[in-house]
């Protein structure tokens, strides 16, 4: 097997437990192997056993070096976009008159389901560049959209389709339980059967990761999320929820009776909520570009996840309605300037705990062991990352040991 | 004279009074000529005799092409960040410990007299790439962060030189008057001789296109400030004003006595500020990053403004203390989702509006007589701009008649 060697870089391990704050190591040195990484630490120490079998060196040019970025939480596959949406409420349209002139996450649920999954692709492909240009090499894209058998199973499909197009990794999530479907107007309860039938189906498949639900006044009770819950539990596979965006209903304290790998938005998390999430190991993960763009003025009790030792992860949320944003990085100073995080908690939200948000225990750090998925970044200190506001300082990603 | 025609695009063509919205042409053609803009209007009407003299032809498959983007505020030159400051004032620091770990403005002073010119434009030419890399064709820099003749001057050759480095045109504006330097400790008048001094010997040197002061509770007064605008009347220079960002100082009616082209921030501008703004044509821009970098909480007075139809412009204030941002797409969006500008206003914000805030007639619209500087944008239509946050749809910019 060949070993690569990075080295004339600091690298931002983002170990947890590490002495040094982002797990920074100086003048560090990164042996890859099958796509793995094989040892990293500072170059003074670099195994001279492991140094004769190095096959290919490469020069970091004093790069920062961060484990590859993970967004966590996006919904990026859909047709269409809101922008007139946008504009009319800009202009001073009410919320009834943007539903009468089409608006509405009902205007990209029938846009979705109009598109054929090739357009869906084609339509979803620059927002996925987007994110893996500024490091991205992980990401969660879940379906909600089509609200029937077939055009979840479409969204899916076309939400694996972009990985393979993208040369990242992509995981998926059934969120059948997002919103109801106009058919199913005044039986919600009626539609959950459906999505409850739809799962096991679009599982068979290889379409699902992981399970998700809109837990909210707006969208689905806890009641009818707990019956989606017991569905995925079936199937083995982990949950995740929209939770206390709007009001705290609850949602927090059932997805952490399930074990929920994470639980979203969370707005209005209570004490209770974040002791049941503590407890169950949960993820909060925090969307602050939803709170931006729809001017939000309740943050996230961070400093109640803070108490408790909830993992706080921070994602884009990427979708039509509530937060079209394609910038990981503007969420790392969203997450800093609107919910105060600190840089490294917000590098860590995008890393470590981006990657146990999606149940994976091999990504999100730099360790031995770990994929070999990195970034070489043009910045000095990690805070940088988390302090420019549109700026994109990635040189290069390295994905499982090969340059992207 | 070679004339090149561009077809198969929509134009906004952002002209004021026109009778669609942005200004839009369908299927539109575009007519270069030496540099210039020699015909745009409905490709159906285009003149034959224009037609055969055409040696160029561009296909724009159908995108949507804008004036290309001006950044009419910006500090972009600088050297060194405050990332740290930045970090440290999230982990809880006070501004008493920020300002003894050396943070704030002096560090950037500190950090710019230190750097030579070369370096300063190594330093900063990142940040005008990424503006250019959004379709900015022209964009103001101000000094200020020198504070003497020997580094203002420095600062201003660095934005010259920056400007030919990216291709683009880059006006300058002489901020002497934007902070007391340490040596003038208790001395503000004194340094305010200082800056008249120094100004007519930066404009001999061909430096200056403008002068602009901070008129603040923190900074300068209006009367030291009018010492600034004399100065600058004397010498025929233009002005323009940092006011009424943190208080209603007076700081617009005496930039509007002054005739100066902008008025910028106005988060507490007042109704007499407004009126004598409308009275002036003085341009009222708007920097939606620094209020949301800072946390403000009182929006610029919009409706006043457009009540008294005082020109709207937005820029990114590009500066490492209040404003690290490089994307002026993104503050398309913000001026949009925090200060409700309508799209079609913010777009008119760095088009039209930002050519008058510098006093630039030649460009800013698309029109027959203008500067062939204009940007292909693969949107639909033009809210898009505004709606998307973190994208960047650029296709191609074209400045003075050649792709850049
Ligand atoms: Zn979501
Ligand atoms: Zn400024």
């Amino acid at each position: 097997m060949t070993v690569q060697l990075w080295t004339n870089c600091r690298a931002a391990t983002m170990q947890a437990g590490h002495a040094a704050a982002y797990g920074l190591v100086e003048d560090a040195a990164i042996a890859v192997e099958d796509g793995r990484i094989a040892w990293i630490g500072p170059r003074a120490q670099f195994p001279p056993g492991l140094e004769e079998r190095c096959a290919m060196r490469h020069d970091a040019r004093g790069a920062l070096v961060t484990p590859g970025l993970i967004d966590c939480h996006t919904h990026l596959v859909y047709a269409g976009d809101r922008a007139h949406e946008f504009e009319l409420r800009l202009q001073g349209a009410s919320y009834e008159e943007i539903a009468r002139a089409g608006g509405g996450i009902a205007s990209t649920v029938r846009a979705t389901r109009a598109a054929s999954g090739q357009e869906l692709v084609r339509q979803s492909l620059p927002r996925l560049q987007a994110l893996v240009a500024e490091g991205v090499t992980t990401l969660e894209i879940k379906s909600g959209y089509g609200l029937s058998l077939e055009h979840e199973g479409k969204m899916l499909r076309a939400a694996r389709a972009l990985g393979a197009r993208g040369g990242v990794e992509v995981r998926t999530t059934f969120l059948g339980a997002h919103a109801l479907p106009p058919e199913y107007a005044g039986r919600a309860d009626d539609y959950v059967d459906e999505v409850v039938r739809m799962l096991p189906l679009l599982h068979g498949e290889g379409l699902v990761d992981a399970v998700d639900a809109f837990c909210e006044r707006i969208a689905f009770s806890t009641a009818q999320t707990e019956r989606v819950f017991q569905a995925a539990r079936k199937l083995g596979l982990p949950m995740k929820l929209h939770a206390e965006q709007l009001s705290d209903s609850g949602g927090a304290q059932l997805a952490a009776r399930y074990g929920a790998l994470s639980c979203d938005h969370l707005e209005w998390l209570g004490a209770e909520g974040a002791q049941a999430m503590a407890g169950a190991g949960s993820v909060a993960v925090l969307l602050p570009g939803a709170f931006y763009f729809l001017r939000e003025t309740r943050v996230p009790p961070v400093e109640l996840l803070r108490q408790h030792r909830v993992p706080i992860a921070v994602s884009t949320d990427c979708n039509p309605g509530s937060s079209p944003c394609t910038s990981l990085l503007l969420m790392l100073n969203m997450a800093c300037t609107l919910f105060r995080l600190t840089p490294e908690e917000s590098l860590a939200g995008v890393t470590r705990h981006a990657a146990q948000a999606l149940g994976l225990h091999d990504r999100g750090v730099l360790a031995a062991g770990a994929r070999a998925d990195f970034v070489l970044w043009d910045v000095e200190r990690p805070a940088q990352l988390a302090y420019a506001i549109g700026a994109n300082p990635r040189i290069q990603t390295v994905f499982e040991g090969r340059p992207l």
